[in-house]
């Protein structure tokens, strides 16, 4: 295996990619960036030798915590002590003891697995939560640990959850849109009310994963030159060397991208180098997003410096010894951190509780020279929407059959206008999405003028993501996250391709953010563009998927009630499911109020036979199902809408049966051109889809599939029959 | 709206980018590609006013076919035309007649939705199926048209389905994995009996979406010198032009990911260009894939030319007009096809059928020269696997507890070293899903020895995919459909992150593609790795999807069922669900047949109170719950251990009421970490998790969620009871 060599690097090597190609090196060109006023404290002014001090004890208190209870991601962390030092000690503005503040720096480990590297720093640098018995309960047995394998957002200091790789770096992105679209709207010459920076550390997978990738092209697209990502290029994944699945050229592919690049050699010992590209990033003339790539050693200092085996494993106890051996510490003494250490990072906590106050004094004079933009600045922060947010959603829609996606902009177009709390984007799809209102502003540089549509502005509440739907949903998390419900972001697309967006959904919903999803082109509807974008089978895991509330409205009047829902809703994401095609409106029938909770009954009959359920862009079907059934059949049905599986499920027992009526004796049948599995729990039988769709324009599809009501009401009758003759078993589930 | 000036470039202006940055301009410097002797045809003997017929006649034809329906996406295809005369008729090797040809070019239109282009070329090089009559059926009510929206594998002519933004340059670079490992396999000096090219167009957003960006770096790490992608760089996307979300240099981007970038300036008219460049892609002596970056303009001709509107719509009937009166055609003529026209692609299917008869006369050749060789490489066209596969499977195992994840390797570790039609590959966690064999060698370049690892070579059947789990299915996708089981892929990761891989796993399933993927780590077994890596919900997808069958075995008995079905298995891929931590074995209990029927009794029981269904990592919580159930609540309780969903479902009803008995008025509680969502058809109350995951060791995470013996026989008795008591109604899933 191979060893890099370790710690032999000078102190001050720093190499510099500017813009134009060229490079330079060395301290002289580092140095002019060094701003003595705008730092905490510059590292020169530490002895070089408290400065290893500092270093080896990180290192060594990241390799005891491994060793604890044998488990654990050591190597990253302990590669990772120079820039940790840089950052919290010399580079970020933040306050643990205020650890909230509104206009703090943020710092997203998108090498999440890393975490003890952020749980260590947090420690350090005084935040109260991480006590050291916090600190010491990494991989406990301990429910209530704060130190989980990888950051969560529940806990004090953590600005989002990470670990599933490519998330952290495109929620960083997010968050870098949140500061640039907030201070754009809220800061007045002067009166910088909003300019902290987003710093973000990465690992390899953050640049090989699609969703990074992507993160990193739309972020130099941006110009997000408040964004700083630190590349962790230690050369080593789980499989050995990086050279052995990627040999990209990375500085020169950021560049490509739009980014400004900064070498550190020596990204283990050099902490004044780092601290010096790191202020760099800060820098507010500069026009792109900064990429420092950090030559670091995993594991170093250990015998299996440089290996992949240090990686997911403790390094074991007779290389932790070895280790602090070579330090000249006590091989014995574990858990040990010097007084010297401690004094080190000691003055951090006042030192935020003075940024705090600063900006707390500019926001009383802000306050005072500019009384009405801070007053709404306030309400901002404070997650306030405008009051009368719920009248702006019309009491009326129009009669004539509409697409469901068109029924939304009906609904929120006056709300997207008036509040400028939501940020609307798509991943490509404005003309099919219909989420525009009347003279918005694009979220772009304000010097891109495209060749095509409006000039940018970081005012800009609408956003153009591009063919990127897994980045979309990432960074409309980083959004949701810089503050609750300062920003509320929607994101669109078709529902098809919420599967690219999936794992980015998810992590929202894990982590409750307020996102709403606004997917079109439902059901099989979707028509001629085929088997590839028609979901049948996609509903089965947002209806699975905690917190998340996924719902079909049926017609305008529940299009309304879904995004009344979706406003509200503070515990996760939500996602509107619409129609492509224009679908039947049920006036008199439909109750925007029943959405709320999941489903209700649309149509109620005396003695009824059935229950037919419906959702969406087939909601229509039922009632004509219905009509067929009592005229041909002879059999009386009853119709429940069913929007959202997750808000019925809610429901208490009583209410459910009051809808369903199943516990009298009343199968049900849903009918859906999904597979059928969720409904089992519904219905006693379904008209679902037993596989995938087919390329046929709208108009042919649902007959193609049998969904004709004359088909539908056969088949029906014919279940019933058999449920009553005692021919379906309890719980069996009839495809029909 | 912007309008790029059309057709007015000169024929031959190609501008070369090499690798060392510089750049060359202009003929010369492409001429010297121009291998006469290679080459089908050289345009340069076409009559240019001949060529420019050809264009104008494709153009119009894509603007009628979608003007019949009023439907359609014509803007791409006619700006593409140029490009696809100069590969159907002067570059690609094929046999229209003998469309599955082993040894033909691929062709992948991975900017799928442009489909009428492939159609129509297709149609022109005389592909028998795809009729006149069939060509004039794309968006049409035939549910037999070979025109559906996105191209389709069923297909003749057709390598795969593609649709899905991203996929098609995936499934490319899988299909030229292919060829080279087939090459370096079977070709001996003299005899190249797998020598094909990958050809793939793509458009931007190929270029964005992450799956994109992960194949495109991952073929040039590969250097698949046999790829050649063509970029349809028309600028324009739904939302305008591309610069509103993407402005990075890319040709700079794809350089730095090892790729050899030509431009064509002229991608509208320059035929002779463009088969230049095209060359340059087939040429051996190149060590790199080759990107073409052809400017070309969407729709270009008609009054709608550069424009987004052109992109989705069909054209209008005026501006259809307007084309053919500025071409000098009749304006009222549709569907016309000069015979110039025809004629020009006449010679293609005799030329076609020569190349399959040097073929097959070189396979003769070659299997008296080497008539084992020669046999193997027969069978696996034929797709043949060694008769005596199933035999390595061990007839029993160790009876510790043993990870699932452990007995994977224990059940194909010797299929995989000895049937080398099985290509293993990982993203990145080699050391977690113990997929190797004894001198196992690596795909990868054979220049390449990665500073940790083994020499690269293409003859390796082992691949490091990276962190790249999207691209990683779907290049084994490609891998599949290069020929039926010629390549069966493995793919492996943990299950969270198949998640990240779903829409390519789709895009198999829907295919009906052979693939293999191995999860591990499944359930909240994952342990400390927290709520980010436990699956609770993604189950519920895959359960749901079509074709694919999602397997959860119970021990290593079982892993061998779950291999055994998922070899055999001809409809679509298989997902094998493993555990990270040790499981007990139950010998005696576990049959591995019984896999394949989805679910079997486990532990039958007289006069049962109660059926216990459970699967995989948890098979053995409702023996011990049963135990406990018994001698402390005098509750019966039989076991049905259920590891896959689709194959119990695909049972007769008969074998279902066997095995569940509910319809006797046994009620079935099944025991499963995962959402409870799809189990309710099969039982009526769950031990099931309601939300997200916690990250704790494993011992300690199923007691956290009340996953002990006596908790769980409780919760059971509890609910035993109440469904006695008819306190429960039919269909109400009970949640303990």
């Amino acid at each position: 295996m191979p060893k890099r060599k370790a710690e032999s690097n000078t102190m001050t090597d720093v190499q510099m990619h500017n813009t134009n190609g060229s490079t330079a090196y060395g301290k002289a060109a580092v140095n002019g960036l060094l701003k003595e006023e705008s730092k905490p404290a510059a590292p020169k002014q530490t002895n070089r030798d408290d400065l290893q001090l500092v270093l080896q004890s990180f290192r060594l208190l990241i390799a005891d915590l491994c060793q604890q209870f044998g488990m654990g991601h050591p190597g990253g962390a302990i590669g990772m002590a120079a820039f940790g030092v840089a950052l919290w000690k010399y580079t970020m503005r933040y306050a643990p003891h205020s650890a909230d503040w509104f206009n703090r720096d943020r710092f997203i480990l998108s090498n999440g697995h890393t975490c003890l590297f952020q749980y260590a720093n947090l420690y350090l640098s005084g935040y109260k939560a991480m006590t050291w018995e916090q600190l010491l309960s990494y991989h406990s047995e301990r429910p209530d640990s704060l130190c989980p394998g990888h950051p969560e957002i529940e806990h004090e200091g953590i600005e989002l959850t990470t670990g599933p790789l490519g998330q952290g770096i495109s929620n960083a992105v997010g968050l870098a849109i949140a500061t640039k679209h907030l201070a754009a709207t809220f800061n007045r010459p002067g009166f910088e009310v909003v300019n902290n920076h987003t710093w973000c550390s990465i690992g390899d997978a953050c640049l090989q994963e699609g969703v990074g990738c992507e993160a990193l092209s739309y972020a130099g697209h941006l110009k997000l030159n408040n964004l700083t990502v630190i590349y962790d290029n230690n050369q080593i994944t789980c499989d050995g060397s990086v050279d052995l699945t990627n040999t990209e050229d990375v500085n020169k592919k950021m560049e490509a991208c739009g980014w400004e690049v900064v070498d550190v050699v020596d990204g283990v010992n050099d902490v004044e180098g780092i601290v010096a590209a790191l202020e760099k990033g800060r820098d507010p003339k500069r026009t792109k997003p900064l990429f420092i790539n950090v030559r670091s050693i995993i594991g170093v200092g250990s015998a299996v410096a440089g290996q992949a085996v240090s990686h997911g494993a403790p390094l074991g106890k007779d290389n932790v010894a070895a280790m602090k051996k070579a330090y000249g510490w006590d091989t014995e003494k574990v858990f040990h951190i010097p007084d010297k250490v401690k004094k080190f990072y000691e003055d951090i906590p006042a030192r935020g509780e003075k940024y705090v106050k600063e900006w707390n004094d500019l926001l009383v004079r802000y306050t005072k020279e500019y009384p009405d933009l801070a007053a709404t600045f306030k309400d901002r922060m404070a997650g306030k929407l405008p009051s009368n947010w719920a009248s702006m959603i019309p009491s009326s829609f129009p009669a004539d059959p509409t697409p469901s996606r068109k029924s939304n902009n009906m609904v929120v177009g006056k709300i997207f206008a008036e509040c400028p709390t939501f940020m609307v984007g798509t991943a490509d799809l404005t003309p099919s999405v219909n989420m525009t209102w009347p003279n918005y502003e694009i979220f772009n540089p304000p010097d891109l003028t495209p060749i095509s549509g409006k000039k940018g502005s970081y005012k800009g509440r609408y956003i153009h993501y591009g063919i990127r739907e897994h980045v979309m949903a990432a960074i409309a998390n980083g959004l949701a996250a810089y503050a609750p419900r300062t920003i509320i972001p929607i994101t669109s697309t078709f529902f098809m391709f919420y599967l690219y967006a999936a794992p980015a959904v998810r992590m929202g919903a894990l982590q409750k953010l307020k996102v709403i999803h606004v997917a079109t082109h439902d059901s099989i509807g979707a028509g001629e563009d085929g088997p590839t974008h028609q979901p049948v089978e996609l509903a089965a895991l947002y209806r699975a998927m905690p917190h998340l509330e996924y719902m079909r409205p049926g017609d305008s009047e529940e299009v309304a009630g879904a995004w009344a829902r979706a406003i509200e809703y503070a515990d996760g994401p939500s996602m509107i499911s619409v129609s492509r095609h224009a679908i039947p409106q049920l006036p008199g029938l439909t109750r925007r109020a029943g959405v709320a909770r999941g489903a209700y009954v649309l149509q109620e009959v005396e003695d009824a036979d059935v229950t037919l359920i419906a959702a969406g862009a087939e909601l229509s079907f039922p009632v004509s199902v219905a009509r067929q059934l009592a005229e041909t059949h002879r059999v009386k049905a009853r119709v429940v809408s069913f929007p959202c599986h997750k808000l019925f499920r809610e429901q208490p027992v009583a209410y459910q049966r009051e809808v369903l009526r199943r516990h009298e004796g009343i199968p049900a049948v849903v009918i859906e051109p999904y597979v059928s599995l969720g409904w089992e729990r519904w219905a006693d039988a379904g008209v679902n889809m037993k596989g995938y769709g087919h390329s046929l324009p709208g108009k042919y599809i649902y007959e193609h599939f049998g969904y004709t009501t004359e088909g539908m009401a056969e088949g029906i009758e014919g279940f019933v029959r058999e449920f009553k003759e005692g021919k379906v078993g309890r719980g069996e589930f009839v495809e029909l």
